[in-house]
């Protein structure tokens, strides 16, 4: 039987790496890479890194094009439907290359758990009857927690809720019955229409590497300079990666 | 000055421990353990494996005993804010006797991030202004990310959001506009309130260590089974931490 690894690799530190990631790492035959179009330079060697550090010798990589996405669809639920069929079918192509008895691991930055379509496409191919493998994933420490921990704050205040939520969903409301709301994947930095309320906000980007961006403080005060440092950043970079907690009330 | 460093050991299993956190652990002079009257051998004994792994030689072990509180109190959020402040006592007694230079370190299950009060505690002794001191948090896997690495699912589905809230919370109703609900500290099993609803479980207990318990199913038909297996191993432990994903509509 094939054997996969799903395994969470963390936020960008490489400090993060779990031992059981490590691990994991180190039993890899072949591990399967899908970059985007788009080059982003330190996160690609920061995995090379990883692998440096930890794979076996004589492992194998190989490489599948991740298939490019409109990223601001009028149907934004179809579209990634749409788009993880076509990734699937890369992915299934990498995986048949796969030897019987040997094992295969995906890297996934942060959790495989959060905002991350490798889990639901294995099922797919699955589902779909093609080659058969079987697979487990390794938990890793979220961009989430990289940016509490960087903040030195809780995501909860005792005995309260919160919800974790994307930048499209805070652009048409604050939430229903949360005061804290940690917010991933905004291209759009949906917290500006929030700053006329009493509202702090924890905001990082590039969590864990070198070039980790943290600003904090409320939100009213902050929002301009995050608008600034987020550009230039970009700019310099080519791309970013950011994530951030609202929190209502107080700090 | 003395330094303070927060470290998210993972959910149980050892190999949730980062590199960071082995890191953190080797350069700490003195470890702060607190613990409740309850006995939880498993994990008392866990943590000792972690020291003696990970430790330096000669490192010392500060003990303090963790401020008894009401489990099922009237004003909950009054008497976790009067528990705290009983236990900020506690710890600043315990880093007073840290030697000016030195490092000492507090090892938190999980994430520190997720209903822990650590880092809370630390500001509060930081704000009363006695011992001085420096402190990091150093973020871990949670057992949330356990769960879901266990179960092979994702906490989220595609670009909605979810919550995370405590049994308490989820008693009182199920939380506005969200289908996907994870829920912390649950004494009293308030999933079986949905029962009667199109409910997805993934639920389970002691996520990482090698009493680790998982069930999955349609609410309906696998809540009287976690309810059996819950009670039994409660039994048979003398205590339990289960964590589980409601996902409402569809698994």
């Amino acid at each position: 039987m094939r054997q996969i690894d799903v395994i969470g690799i963390g936020a960008g530190d490489p400090g993060h790496l779990t031992l059981q990631a490590v691990a994991a790492i180190a039993r890899a035959d072949v591990f399967f890479l899908l970059d985007k179009g788009e080059a982003k330079d330190s996160m690609i060697r920061l995995r090379r890194d990883i692998l440096a550090a930890h794979a076996r010798p004589g492992h194998r990589v190989a490489e599948g094009r991740d298939p490019d996405r409109d990223r601001t669809p009028a149907d934004y639920t179809g579209t990634i439907a749409d788009w993880r069929t076509r990734r699937a079918a890369v992915m299934a192509g990498l995986i048949a290359d796969l030897a019987d008895g040997e094992t295969g691991a995906f890297l996934v930055w942060g959790d495989p758990a959060l905002y991350d379509s490798t889990i639901a496409i294995l099922d797919e191919i699955l589902s779909a009857g093609g080659v058969p493998f079987t697979y487990t994933v390794v938990p890793g420490v979220s961009s989430v927690s990289a940016l509490a921990a960087r903040h030195r704050t809780g995501l909860n205040r005792v005995g309260r809720p919160f919800q974790v939520t994307t930048g499209r969903r805070l652009a048409e409301g604050w939430p229903d019955g949360v005061d804290d709301v940690v917010v991933m994947l905004d291209a759009q930095q949906a917290f500006t229409a929030y700053t006329g309320q009493d509202v702090h906000i924890y905001w990082g980007a590039y969590l864990g590497t070198p070039d980790e961006i943290a600003v904090e403080g409320p939100l009213a005060e902050v929002a301009d300079e995050i608008l600034r440092v987020r550009a230039e950043a970009r700019e310099r970079h080519g791309w970013i990666m950011d994530t951030y907690l609202l929190r209502r009330g107080g700090s």
